[in-house]
């Protein structure tokens, strides 16, 4: 049954890298996580506290090691085959620690970047194998989103690709590929839209921060969960879907996207969010929230994907 | 046990004012839906057989008498305190329609206009009582979808508002006050954005339209129930929440948005979203997404408000 998946290395130790370690650990891959700074031995068995209620309510055995800390590159497993980096987000810091990296893993290793706005193609320039670097980029938490967007540099090969795919969907993950480069990929320019019409609606008063969240929570959302932003038009267009959509009501979509806002963070904006949000009994409690999160999302996803809990071939 | 709710008259008997029909009568209340078409009979009674399964999912007793139709308007029930009307989106056939509803309900009863376009000070200026007008938008299937957003017009009173509220709130629904007119309101203008970047993504070829649906089916729409688009960066910003994140990260949001998409619907985007549609197994059968909707939606909201199904008090 223990079938072995292959030794991972996390390359940074921060809120991101931490969650993929949980991620990759729950799924029965041995993990190690590489980073000098030695506080991050305490958050990685903090992050695992936190994250394996949650693992397991999505279906994890959970029975495997839980991942190490490594501050040395020369302590890195001489058997990895994948390597999950989650740096900051700074290109040169990622070129160098990664051209390190490379010098402590197999020749045929995959490289995939945490990386949201960073270029793949100009990531990969540094690396002596520059075909092995592929984007990976998980939602926060990686432990509990289960979405993964992967896209190629320009030197990515095919086989990268594949690998990162398998690895990913054998943790449970639903794989996106992106066909080309794209700053923000598809989950964060998505989120960005959202949001930014959001913060304009309260800038200009229309509605209270409270009032708007729960246009997303209440309502939304659940039926995004579903049917996504496509989708609504396209079963709004009845039996000829999408087509007869665009010819009834395409210069009245042109006129709505027209009159949506553009706002920038000036200091009357950020101050109206911020009043809104500490006005709001929902957002009150950040740790209560994300606490709220963790015991929700699994719920909602094991829903969706008609399980009770998610069934554990899916993590093994 | 049996409170006697106050009869209501919905205006038009379409998909919406269905919809509501059927949300309303499983409240309890008494309901009327006119129109003048003999077909309404016959698309009401489809829609009722559609929204009970639903409706008894959301907590709903449904022992009441299902909507009844009335082709005349001086059918219309001596007692009917609200008026939900639900007519085409034009505001010359509402004013007219308004108008002549106006000579057949009691002068203190509350009219609410599902449209989500239209100004509502416009509306009521056609009325002999133009302080009873409020705007009451419903999400579609409004049997189905938990938010209604309720916008005052210039004349309308503050009693019309908290009637509105009041009789909304016990149909199990989360009412959003608009503080000022706005086309589209928050519903509609978020899901316009959300919209708007997806169709660039896929327009622009970054991946398929199936994958920029599952960005949010699978991923962001589930994490949106709990946290909505504030409160993800509210969280971000750690122990200081929002306020942090503006001076981290502000400029770089600015950037974000700076760099989200602005299409038109014209015949390459068109021919873009409408084949990426037909290539996605998910939508090829709006009938089978739409019955998927019904069935999992209301589980979804049953699980965010925390009960099994939700208790019928909120219902009656």
């Amino acid at each position: 049954m223990a079938e072995t998946k292959a030794p991972v290395l996390i390359v940074g130790g921060g809120t991101i890298g931490c969650g993929w370690a949980a991620a990759f650990a729950a799924a029965g891959h041995p993990v190690q996580v590489y980073d000098p700074a030695p506080e991050t031995a305490g958050r990685l068995a903090l992050l695992w506290k936190k994250a394996l209620p949650v693992l397991k309510r999505l279906g994890g055995d959970c029975t495997e090691a839980p991942p190490s800390h490594i501050a040395r590159l020369d302590h890195v497993e001489r058997a990895v085959a994948f390597v999950q980096e989650a740096l900051p987000e700074r290109l040169e810091l990622k070129r160098e620690v990664l051209a390190e990296v490379e010098r402590h893993v197999p020749a045929d290793a995959v490289i995939a970047s945490s990386t949201s706005g960073l270029s793949p193609s100009a990531i990969q320039n540094a690396l002596s194998h520059p075909e092995r670097l592929v984007i990976g980029h998980p939602c926060n938490p990686p432990y509990l989103m289960p979405v993964v967007e992967i896209c190629a540099g320009a030197k990515t090969s095919a086989v990268a690709m594949d690998l990162a795919d398998a690895v990913y969907t054998g943790l449970g993950k639903t794989v996106l590929r992106l066909k080309r480069e794209m700053p923000g990929h598809l989950v964060n320019r998505l989120q960005a839209a959202l949001w930014r019409e959001a913060v304009h609606l309260a800038a200009e008063g229309v509605a209270s921060v409270d009032d708007i969240e729960k246009a997303v929570t209440k309502g939304l959302a659940a039926r995004w969960c579903v049917t996504g932003p496509t989708a609504i038009f396209h079963l709004a267009g009845g039996d000829a879907g999408l087509a007869k959509f665009f010819d009834d009501l395409g210069p009245e979509v042109e006129k709505w996207w027209a009159s949506l806002g553009a706002p920038q963070l000036g200091a009357d904006t950020r101050a109206a969010l911020i009043d809104g949000v500490a006005q709001s009994p929902d957002l009150a409690d950040p740790e209560a929230l994300a606490a709220l999160r963790d015991a929700q999302v699994p719920e909602i996803l094991n829903l969706l994907s008609g399980t009770g809990s998610r069934s554990s071939s899916k993590h093994r």
